[in-house]
């Protein structure tokens, strides 16, 4: 039962960025600024910041600052006197108060969880900024040295099934399921390969790579990790692991790596100790109903036995001691910048038992006091909030707030609509916009702002179809979408191949080879790829700037990013709009007359009576407009 | 950015009572079915919950069980795999697929916040049900025996600022500030007044009592405690208490006792040893700068220092020894019935120092075990939805939730709104009834149903100025507020003396003494709110039925109740409506041709294409419409 706010509520924006905090990473006790801009007609009385210092409610009386010939600012000094440390607004008009949080504006009181949110003391991998991910399945990327491949028919453990065999197949043959044979599907892709395509993504414009798991394993994915502490012989071992770490070195990139704290594989060398004697001290870290056959396993494959985090060893081993598995990586010679924790949303979850919470405080405990700048990045197809309060997780795969959202709006895809048969819960109706981005606002609400900018953002993963294929092959609309990863808060991360227009439905023809013979590329898209993230990487509006939506409406989307330099509107429309589109910016603070030029097209406009009118809007037409100055 | 959705989406229904939840009390592990109610023309193809068992999620199809004249019902058999266990629901259409959760409908996917939430194992006293509280300033409500007050002149200790004096009132004078003086002001209202006056009590329809402090103290609100294990003599001391139990036993009436979690009194027992000897034992349950002269106090008042719960010991003494405080006052012969923890928002966090949802679970752990019928319950004005997760407490006082949309909606009173002067951030304009219920929604659906119930709703309290003051003296809104009270789901609780219609202004003038002479009562309130608590303790859809708001615009509202034996309207306007209300009750799935009684006026009234017309809402009109058989 919504009421209509007046119009001017629309221009009222606060976010987490340096244009509106003074130190967006403050120290405890620290005292800074918070600005917010109202627009300069709107009939304020009075404005207060509303904080909650140890659980109970102060107002700080913000002063106007200063007037543009669009907008209002207000100021005022808060002093952050908790670890997480909530805020929001309350805007005092002659029609009555409003609260501004961080989900929007309202008469009525919201619960806290929508407050903006400061984090002291927070170790942030400020390298994060402006980073650009790639997402290598490194069986699949290039086989660089033939002679880590396994042979053809090389036996590979799959207790209780047996042993399957390894099946060597030419680089250009598509995946099949094979899940049916007890046969490992191989291409043969390996960590040298990484390192000898490095120029390759450096040109791209990569900074960071995340690679699915390297670990001894006997599948393609290597999710089934065999030793926790060795890397896979065919991907070419440790020694392969630390070359590439070198060679990333001379590239400024970084390098995060994939580990399944919620199972190990059924040969996994502690899960075959626990097997053989059941007092054995890693019996402890699985479930066993009936030793040694009948055990607690990920969603009953038993090739996946799950860990069980009742046991103190175990959390010991994987994440506590000094040589624990995820400080092992992160320290010298391999010196990994993070881990992508699989699984992580139902990690130390067990039939009711659930330590999911303190696990994940526990894990941030024991790696940011000697490893701050780690990125602790976990899988979670659903609602991470509770793990992304500052305590826990530094991002998550953002499906929720981001790919999902991006999916359902232009192309009707669900979560699991990729399933076949495709199941009956999922939604094949494209979501209007309005609904998009309600969603991302939901979810980008529900985080502190600093935690939203190392949220993991695809458009697609392993887990998934790719892009191009979700959008029906349409490069227009996976142009927009490449737009909108790498223009919108957080970490955008390109999965491997999609910049040359690699294709794939569900798992495992999503996990294509890399083709590596550019005629076959589509060389446009890898253009325009290269240019986006260029532009992410030096644009300093796009790498650490606000975020404000400022249009959302069926096929069409607008949003503002600003910060003191300059300020950039992403337009996008996944039809042909036969209307222009007459843009309300003053809703950002854009004053008239101030010129955006677009970046892709080179055409100028201006801004009149608030306004900017855009023609012609193609299909999947973006308009990535620039402001230089704020 | 909102759309409309189609009509039929307001007919949606579904929450935790018993017509849509076969077991609201389930153990851990039980299989239970879920209802859900759509209008019988909406187009939906398909029907699912939405389950998250251990962090993953999971799709149950609803089968359609039946169809009557208004309403599909659909149904699903869920097992509950852990304590706290959301879930929601996907509603296939043909536009599209909708999401369903405690907030609402909607085409976006929202966080798990807001999902429906069921406790399994969860000890709620479920005396509660149905249950009408009364709260009493013990000083203000009547003096059974003279004896025990404290004569004129009797010293009262307020260390640091030296030995105050007791002033004796008579009994109808009116509470003064006193703040600026070294005096205490007490009228002499005792234990045995109480247990005098059960009768009056049990006329009106009370079940239960909440006292503010009775411990031993030098104030007369009593915060400042002297000693938590001693009943203050001049109410009466412990032998009082053991007469007031026992005549409540008679009564069937509940007891509810105020404890102070957060700060003793400076001259509390343990405080003076503490500040006798740095090594006493107690010294470490309170935070000293400079011994013994400076430490932490609640807001910086001398009087009032903070309890330090970094210290276990003092964990110990107040919940988990087994003479602990807060155990100490459940066993025989005492047996209170639970306890409103005073300040719960700002216990056991202390200058960045929080361990507020620590303290929260052992509180729970250490006294539901023995005790699973105690009621613990928190005072919270602002956001206590952490608390309220079925970890922690049963209920809050439910300023946030009820009290303040209340408040808002029928005079524009904001929270602190009555200080003088009154504070700039504080509200003026009455909300619009849209905006009230949007708040109302807002903490509802952020807590499970089972503990919506347990919320402790007020119109008013000790901290706040009476209703029928804050309505400008209006008897036809403070009645409105009472039907609302007596008609929302939680647990009403009437603040002595607004029965019979005394007014009150902020403290301390919220805490005049009670009127015994019948002759100075507004009867006809008095005679309103009887019936109204009668209807409470006997509607099977007041006490325990469901909740869907039907209506909310400007000035009105109206909301249902059912139970599969019943179904109740409530409409309230704060003004006169000229226009007759057509109500949409096919929202509620109510038929054609079923007739509603109002209970006050006696009217009929039948519904026609799925509406009631309603006319002559005159100011602060209330209709409580009832219907027997679902």
């Amino acid at each position: 039962m919504p009421i209509p706010y007046p119009e001017w509520t629309l221009g009222v924006h606060h976010d987490g960025s340096a244009r509106y905090v003074s130190n967006p990473l403050p120290a405890l006790g620290e005292t800074l600024e918070l600005h917010l801009r109202v627009p300069n007609d709107a009939p304020i009385q009075a404005v207060f910041v509303r904080t909650i210092p140890d659980g109970e409610q102060a107002f700080i009386p913000m002063q106007l600052e200063g007037k543009d010939p669009r907008a209002a600012w207000y100021t005022a000094k808060i002093t952050v006197r908790n670890k997480r440390f909530p805020y929001r607004f309350k805007l005092i008009a002659p029609e009555g108060a409003y609260y501004y949080n961080a989900y929007g504006i309202s008469r009525a009181d919201a619960p806290e969880s929508r407050d903006f949110v400061l984090l002291a003391d927070f170790a942030a991998p400020q390298w994060l900024t402006g980073a650009v991910f790639y997402q290598i399945f490194p069986d699949r990327f290039h086989n660089g040295d033939p002679a880590t491949t396994p042979k053809d028919g090389t036996p590979m453990e799959h207790p209780p099934y047996g042993v399957f065999t390894a099946r060597i197949h030419e680089w250009d043959d598509l995946p099949n399921k094979g899940y049916s044979e007890p046969v490992v599907d191989l291409w043969g892709g390996d960590l040298i390969g990484i390192t000898q395509k490095l120029s390759y993504l450096a040109e791209l414009g990569i900074t960071g790579l995340y690679l699915t798991p390297i670990f001894t394993s006997t599948s393609n994915h290597r999710y089934n990790v065999g030793d926790f502490y060795a890397i896979d012989p065919h991907l070419g071992g440790e020694a392969a692991l630390i070359e590439l770490r070198q060679a990333l070195d001379r590239y400024h990139m970084r390098l995060v790596l994939d580990i399944t704290t919620n199972h190990t594989g059924s040969q996994h060398v502690w899960f075959k100790a626990a097997q053989a004697d059941e007092n054995d001290p890693a019996a402890e870290y699985y479930t066993f109903y009936e030793h040694p056959k009948s055990y607690e396993s990920w969603w009953g494959v038993a090739t996946l036995p799950k860990l069980n985090y009742a046991s103190q060893a175990l959390r010991e081993v994987m994440y506590r001691a000094g040589n624990s598995v995820m400080r092992y990586w992160l320290n010298p010679p391999y010196r990994i910048d993070g881990w992508r924790i699989d699984v992580w949303n139902m990690t130390a979850r067990q039939k009711g038992y659930d330590a999911w919470g303190e696990v994940g405080r526990e894990i941030r405990q024991a790696i940011k006091p000697s490893y701050p700048n780690a990125y602790l990045m976990g899988e979670n197809f659903f609602d991470a909030s509770p793990s992304l309060q500052g305590d826990q997780l530094d991002g998550v795969q953002n499906y929720q707030g981001f790919t999902v959202p991006m999916w359902r709006w232009l192309a009707g895809l669900d979560t699991g609509g990729w399933s076949e048969p495709r199941p009956a819960y999922s939604d094949t109706v494209p979501l209007p916009a309005e609904a998009a981005v309600e969603q991302m606002q939901h979810f980008m609400s529900a985080i502190p702002w600093g935690i939203a900018q190392m949220q993991f953002n695809q458009l697609g993963s392993h887990d998934t179809p790719r892009i191009l294929t979700i959008v029906g092959g349409d490069v227009r609309l996976a142009k927009l979408a490449a737009v909108i990863l790498l223009t919108y808060p957080g970490v955008p991360c390109v999965y491997y191949g999609d910049e040359i227009g690699l294709e794939g439905g569900k798992d495992p023809d999503n996990r294509r080879t890399m083709i590596w013979d550019a005629s076959r590329w589509n060389n446009d898209l890898l253009a325009f790829y290269r240019r986006l993230i260029e532009l992410r990487r030096t644009s300093h509006a796009l790498n650490q700037g606000g975020m404000q939506f400022l249009y959302a409406a069926g096929d069409t989307l607008a949003y503002l990013r600003e910060s003191e330099r300059e300020r950039l509107i992403v337009v996008g429309s996944r039809t042909a709009r036969t209307e222009p589109l007459t843009l309300a910016v003053w809703h950002g603070g854009i004053e008239n007359g101030a010129t955006f030029t677009d970046i892709l097209s080179d055409e100028r406009f201006t801004v009149h009576n608030g306004h900017l009118t855009l023609s012609a809007l193609h299909l999947g037409v973006v308009r990535v407009l620039i402001h230089t100055g704020a």
